[in-house]
């Protein structure tokens, strides 16, 4: 056994990484539907099947700037068309061409009726002002994009649960949708505990700390588009108590930091319990971030309260958003998924711990494959080496680890 | 040649994707620094080396719950120490511990002076209320987090041109950094063209389309936690020479999406160019995308003004916008990088076709191999298959592909 395995990994009971994982989305009430306009709705995950009003395109256009032309079949080079009016992308015409006649057309202008094939600019010499003359041989129906050829009105555009990208959010707005029905997105309160913080530059004195965590987790819903609001609590039963039971009437999610441990000044887990709040888990066989908790309280109205309670190393909040907060909040959407996990090559050694590690690594494309290097600073109380990690990597508990082995991590950059 | 290989792919003298790419970062004049709050400046580039101002730890400290122990060497199981006092995190204390002391502590307390080891609390037995017993053996220095072991005084904590991503500004948050010097983001405006395009339901007529270009490029701006202004503008010279005027006093960046094309009413090119722009590029052999246009324009102040044209094809916008508009911000902002492609293994045939082409595509890893695999509906006017794509990705001009060959893309969700 490595002297990396310390004694409180080998502790007996704890749970793996993946039963907490399946606890989360096991006991995540998904939250109910809103309707919003769409360019409200980024990153949102869609309550309802969408279908289009519309057929896409929504009427026959040019795929060219050229000349809308009426011929009977494919058209020899040196056939010369009489040039009856002009076509303006967005612009409405009541032009309708008879065998022999053609019309300028811009790429997306609606085709005139009676046109049969559209002969690009470069295909085209221009006779006089009312006679054309095509250069090549040109096919019927060229560079018409038909009525509905990409969608149908009725047909299904995105499904319950999608999640509305920016890709998405440009594809629905093409069809015409306006507003969207999406899971609400959870209200959640970030409480930061532990003395030895220091709120600001002022608070700092001896024994105090600078405080990552919550920049960390301002940072973190920032990058989700999303704000929270964070608090700061006193390590004293009185102040954790009133500051939990405040919340939990407002909020969906109470994110803690600190105070989940065994200490004589952990007040999280024991305050939580006596106001009612049912422990889904505590303590799961990690590191770091073993001490993590998770629990929920059934509120009169049937919606629930969730208390994820995050160790206080800035290392185990770190991981505790990207793997549990994560997850969890999108169970709250509706998506009972755990994390998406690449597979990567391992490039080097690594020694056996009693707990499952995610380990902070840089990782890169060989050749289609994906590789993946620890970086040094791994403790739990240093964050330093995030300025190189772009993945966290989970290393199975019990296991030496070899180069070239497979293991599966999460990309925490992009 | 395949039927797919289009006539006006085969146009001869344009610059490929990497030309296009390599002028983009040539000529990007990066803009100057500003002093921002750490927590103004997620995702932003430092312009500055920043160095810690303090030892990371701060002071030693405890790393467990436990008890701070004054020894001459190993303990071993069963000595006894006095009980002289308590350290709570964050809390400043004046013990000294002389031999044979002990105080109990707690995870991040600061250690007291005279400390040779800590014992966690898992192998304490509490005797009275002054007396302790050790349980197992225990080293001298065991579970003490030496001042400084992470980070000393005036270390390097991260470089000019670091992307201060979500655990970088932890990381300088917990290293006290209040500020930071980072580089301005682009001033960007976004100039929609196109008469068919239609600025609201209530603009709806004939021969209009639903705007996707819009909603695609403020949906794609807020994902970098970022805001733009949009403007529509008629297709005409005089309006869109007045707009483009305007802007360009004002602006870093002008974003144009459609009229940048060879039909008569594109009028972004030659109205720019009439206004003073340079010329850096226009056309390039891809698909989609073709006519997309750079140029900028030198401001007595000897600052710049960028104006990128993207094709107004929704397909084309919203790959200009992840391969061009990304790298153009970021060598804007000091980095002079391509994007940063992936290799990845096709996992089927590819027609050939004359021009490079963007394909949204499919990507999952299979035992750390990342494979791509086409989704239907490329055409540049249409959108719907990024619904299911994860990735664009690059094929090369003028070569079949086949199954089991590495191409390169990038990821589009996250």
């Amino acid at each position: 056994m490595s002297s990396s395995m310390s004694a409180c990994g080998a502790e007996q009971g704890l749970i793996t990484v993946d039963q907490a994982l399946a606890l989360i989305l096991d006991n995540a009430q998904v939250l109910v539907a809103e309707q919003l306009t769409l360019d409200q709705a980024l990153n949102r995950y869609l309550a309802e099947d969408v279908y289009s009003q519309i057929n896409l395109p929504l009427f026959s256009q040019s795929a060219v700037d050229g000349y809308a032309l009426c011929a009977p079949s494919t058209i020899e080079p040196k056939s010369s068309f009489e040039l009856v009016g002009e076509i303006q992308a967005g612009h409405g015409s009541e032009l309708q061409l008879k065998q022999g006649q053609a019309a300028r057309i811009f790429t997306g202008a609606k085709i005139p009726v009676g046109t049969t094939t559209v002969a690009r600019q470069e295909i085209v010499s221009v006779i006089d002002s009312s006679n054309i003359e095509i250069t090549e041989s040109l096919k019927a129906h060229s560079d018409i994009r038909d009525v509905g050829e990409e969608i149908s009105i009725g047909e299904l555009l995105a499904s319950q649960g999608q999640q509305l990208s920016v890709g998405a959010i440009a594809s629905l707005s093409m069809a015409g949708v306006q507003t969207v029905q999406v899971f609400q997105y959870p209200k959640v309160a970030v409480v930061i505990t532990g003395d030895e913080v220091a709120v600001s530059v002022e608070d700092f004195a001896s024994g105090k700390i600078f405080d990552a965590n919550a920049p960390l987790i301002k940072a973190w819903f920032q990058q989700q588009s999303q704000q929270v609001e964070i608090f700061h609590v006193a390590d004293t039963e009185h102040a954790v108590t009133a500051l939990i039971q405040t919340l939990s009437q407002d909020y969906d999610l109470i994110l803690t930091t600190g105070g989940v441990s065994v200490g004589d000044y952990d007040f999280i887990r024991p305050v939580t319990l006596a106001l009612g709040f049912e422990q889904i888990f505590w303590k799961v066989k990690q590191k770091p971030g073993k001490p993590i908790f998770f629990a929920t309280l059934a509120r009169a109205d049937h919606s629930a309260c969730y208390l994820l309670g995050l160790p206080g190393n800035p290392a185990a909040v770190y991981m505790g958003m990207q793997i549990y907060t994560s997850t969890l909040l999108n169970a709250l959407q509706g998506q009972k998924q755990p994390p998406n996990w690449f597979s990567a090559v391992l490039t080097h050694d690594l020694k056996m711990d009693a707990r499952e590690r995610f380990l902070r690594m840089s990782a890169s494309f060989e050749q289609s494959v994906l590789k993946v290097k620890s970086l040094s600073k791994q403790q739990s109380h240093m964050l330093s080496n995030l300025m190189q990690a772009n993945c966290l990597v989970r290393i199975p508990a019990g296991k030496s680890m070899f180069e070239g082995q497979i293991v599966q991590g999460i990309f925490i950059h992009s």
